[in-house]
Order: structure tokens, then C-alpha cells, then sequence
């Protein structure tokens, strides 16, 4: 169990490595005019942040058999994509929030049009990249890429349920309306990287995505349950972002809804329910499987 | 001649109303979840706007022989791009306008965080259409559309263009330093929609192409320069925005680097160019010279 605990941390370093050198390559250049946005689109998406959704995109593309430097690009769109939103949920007249992955938020270390034009910017950029390289063998398949990143990340998406995460502040939410809003606030996102990483590859039906789909949709609530818990516990130093924050501004979360032991258990229950839709992939899906248990168990 | 006049203008009230009635067809019902930011995209793109986006991708896609239910999708693709930078620019960290169209701004009509939501949403959506409808019988095709509109709202295109107006305000740039700003700025958006509209169908080569998109290229230009003449010496109530706001906020436009009769004679020198490049097209041109008169020779 430790040896695959360390051989699970060695993949995960090497695919985030991977991840971030991928960044690098794609952002414009900071050389590049205009300089200053180019310079401030580099601060916001590089050197920093888990990778969760490269990793689950890279873990996916496995299971498909996909080549990983087509993985690499759709990973790389999609965590442009995360980044952009941190960065506009970080803007005063959304979250007012200074701290980020340990550093000054977008809108501080630049200011605040900057930020707003990063964020922008990033959108357009990861969808150029889906369409820029070659990342599957029939061009249709990759207009579908395009479709899932977009409907994840719009109105019937992440930016859905950003916008029903602000109408809910101050208000108790049921378990059902929580749930609502995250399946498209944090879920959709990572629903896309998993199933973009698949469709990377040629050797999945459509049986078989949607088993991937629902381990995502469990995994992607899981992840958010975590987090609220992490929220409510931890420091601002341990989380790199301004701990305590959901609570200060009347959020509802999981912990505010459930409290943390009755959060702690419907995160175990929902990777039970993830880990049981790998259930026919075999060896494959190790890595999905591992994921799943990083994601409940992290501590940060 | 008054004849040609009032065909061109039948002829624009057609397409205009066409655009108005495909927007309104794929933007999310008002009743969907989560329903006030859908109201407010609905808000920001319909019933207003002169869509000489789309009327440029229509014209572009009658020289091509491009099928109208597909240069529509593309045409409302670019529109909503356009539709989304409006909303942003106008929120108080960048232009910090109240009047648009005629109408309150969105940020304004509804808030802040919910305009910024907007933006965003909007900017997925038309990433979205380009993906799910059929707009060319090639696939690899309609991901060349993606990229080209990923590229002319990015940070090497429309963005950026924003970006280096923001670093301009209170400076005073030279002519050329003024034209690397529009061309990304609003030109990149224009050169989108024509070069759409012509990839919707199949029979132009890539000098053709060429010639169409510098064709844009002139007619972008062209378009700025009279705006920012209008901008000049219009009223609110007649431009239905804001006027002056660019002297007042102390940014460059032709009129301050040129005057206003050279900046005229600039725009008119443009739409000599723009017709040069449709010399070869014959009749099917007729739209798009038609729309170069418009654009230079319109009060509003």
C-alpha cells in the first residue's frame, strides 16, 4: 500500500510536471505584445495550483489509450479555462479576494481591468487550442471537445452555477439545491477534463463514456464536499487561498448544511459511487481509482 | 442609384431581422435555470445593436455561395463574441458606461458580478454554436472556424486590442501606434465575421480569402475611424450611447491624432482599398461594396 501510495504520487508529480511545462508552451509568450496582459495571463495560470483536472484528464486518456501529447492540450484548455475563472472570481465584485495559491490574486499583483481582460483572454485561448492541434483522429471528435469545454463552462455550466452561487449567499440551501449549484459550479469543469481526456483516445463507446461521466459527476461533487470541510478546518497558510472565507460571507456549504462529520461521510460515500462505475475497466482505471482517493483524502 | 440604395438597405433589414431571430433561437430561454443571468444575456445581445457583424459574415457568404442557415450560426457566433466584449468593456473597472444601444448598460440593468457572468457565459456560448451546429461540410473546416474566432477575441486579437487602449489612455500615440490598436481591437472581430462567412461555403480558394479578409482588414479600420469621428460630434440621444466619453476620458481616437477632416479623408482613402480588394468577385461582391458605403458614409 505505501508503494503504491509513492508510485501514485511519482505518476501524479510527473503528469503535473507535464501539465505545467504544457502552459508554459501554449500561454503567448510575455516578450509578446501586449506585454503586460501576456505577462499577467502567465501569473494566473502558471506555477501553481493542484492539477486536478490535468490529472483526471491524463488518468482518463490512459483508460482510452490516448496519446498523451493530445491529452496534454485538452488537460491544458481545460485547466486555462479553471484559471480563468479563479481569476474572476477572485475580482472585487465577485469574491473581493486578495490571496490565491499563496500569491497576490490577478486583480492585486496587476489591477483590475487587467484581470478582467486575462480572464477573457484565457477563455479564447483554450478554446484556439482545441481547435489549433491535432487531438483526434476524426476533426468531428474534436468539434465535440469544443462542445463539451463550452457547455461545461457556460451559462448551463461553471459561469450557471457561479451565477447561482451568488444568488444563494445569505440563504439556507436544501441539500438538493447545493448539489445543483455545484454539479455546475466545480462539476461540469471536471466532468469535461475527464471526458475530453477519453475522447482523446478512439477506444471507448458511448456506454463506456458515460460510466467515465458519472465517475466524474460523483468525484467532481466529492471534491467540493472536501473542500468545504478544508475550508471550515483549515489555516489560510496550509490552503493558500483566505481560509474561512465561505462562512464569513453566509455561503452555504456542505459543512454549513451537513456539519463536518455527516460531510466526511457523504464524501466517502460519493468515491464509493465513483470507484463502483470504474468497476469494468480492470487495471486500467488504476490511476481514476487513486485520483478518487486523493481528492477525498487531501488535506489542502 | 436611390434605387440601389433602397435595395441595400431591404436588403439589410432582411438579414438584420434574420440575426435578431437566430439569436434569439439560440440563447437560453429566459426560463431556464439559472434564469436571471439568461434574462440578462438575452438582455445584452437582442433588440439592438446595428449587427454589422453579421451583415459582413452574409454578404462574405454570398460571394462564397455559402448556404444563409449556415452563415447565420457563424454570423450569430461573431455577434455574440461582440455582444460579450460591449458588456465587459462597459462595466466600472474598464469604460464605466451607463448608456448602450439606448438602453441602461448591463451591469447597470441588472449588477455587477451578474455582467461579468454575462461576459463570460456569452463568450462560451458562441464557442458553443460553432461546435454543435453543421456549419461546413468538412469538419476539419469548422474547427478552423473555431480557431479563427478564438484568435480574433483573444489576447492577440479583440482583448489585446482592449488591453493596449487601456495602456493608451492620457498618452498620445502616434498614427501607426493607433492602428495596431484597432486592427486588433474591433478589426479582428470583423475580419472574423467575413472570413466566417465565407468558409461557410466551398468555392473560394485561399487568395480569395486573402483578398476578402484584407478587404476586412480596411473596412475595420474604416469602421473605427468613423466611429470615432461620430463620437466626436454626435449626441447621446442620436448614438445612443454615451458621447464625448473618449475626449473626456482622454484616450487617442483619429480625431484627436488627425482632426476630423483628415480622419474623414483616412476613411474614405480605407474604403477605396477595401473596394480595390473585391475587384475580381464580379457581382457577387455587390453586398459587401454596398456594406463598405454603408460603413463609411453612416450618421450613427
Amino acid at each position: 500500500m505505501a508503494t503504491k501510495t509513492a508510485d501514485f504520487r511519482d505518476w501524479a508529480r510527473v503528469q503535473q510536471s507535464r501539465t505545467e511545462s504544457v502552459l508554459h508552451r501554449v500561454l503567448p509568450g510575455a516578450e509578446i505584445a501586449p506585454r503586460r496582459l501576456h505577462q499577467a495571463m502567465r501569473y494566473a495560470v502558471l506555477g501553481g495550483g493542484k492539477r486536478v483536472r490535468p490529472l483526471l484528464a491524463f488518468a482518463a486518456g490512459e483508460i482510452a489509450g490516448a496519446d498523451p501529447a493530445r491529452v496534454e492540450i485538452a488537460a491544458a484548455a481545460v485547466e486555462i479555462v479553471h484559471a480563468y475563472s479563479l481569476v474572476h472570481d477572485d475580482l472585487p465584485c465577485m469574491d473581493d479576494d486578495v490571496l490565491r495559491r499563496g500569491k497576490p490574486t490577478c486583480h492585486v499583483e496587476y489591477d483590475e481591468p487587467t484581470a478582467l481582460l486575462v480572464g477573457d483572454s484565457l477563455q479564447a485561448l483554450a478554446f484556439q487550442l482545441l481547435a489549433e492541434y491535432r487531438l483526434a483522429d476524426d476533426p468531428a471528435a474534436q468539434l465535440e471537445m469544443v462542445r463539451l469545454l463550452a457547455t461545461a463552462s457556460g451559462s448551463r455550466g461553471m459561469a450557471g452555477g457561479q451565477a447561482i452561487d451568488l444568488a444563494s449567499v445569505g440563504k439556507a440551501l436544501s441539500l438538493p439545491e447545493l448539489e445543483f449549484m455545484h454539479i455546475h459550479k466545480t462539476g461540469a469543469l471536471i466532468r469535461a477534463a475527464v471526458v475530453m481526456g477519453a475522447r482523446c483516445g478512439n477506444s471507448l463507446d458511448q456506454a463506456q463514456l458515460d460510466r467515465l461521466d458519472h465517475f466524474a459527476k460523483c468525484i467532481g461533487l466529492a471534491f467540493q464536499v472536501v473542500d468545504d470541510v478544508l475550508d471550515g478546518e483549515a489555516s489560510t497558510v496550509t490552503l493558500g487561498k483566505t481560509a474561512g472565507k465561505d462562512a464569513e460571507q453566509n455561503k452555504p456549504t456542505y459543512v454549513s448544511v451537513l456539519g463536518v462529520p455527516a460531510a466526511r461521510d457523504m464524501a466517502s460515500d460519493l468515491r464509493d459511487d465513483a470507484l463502483e462505475a470504474l468497476g469494468n475497466f480492470g487495471p486500467r482505471a488504476e490511476r481514476l481509482c487513486q485520483l478518487a482517493d486523493f481528492i477525498v483524502l487531501r488535506k489542502f
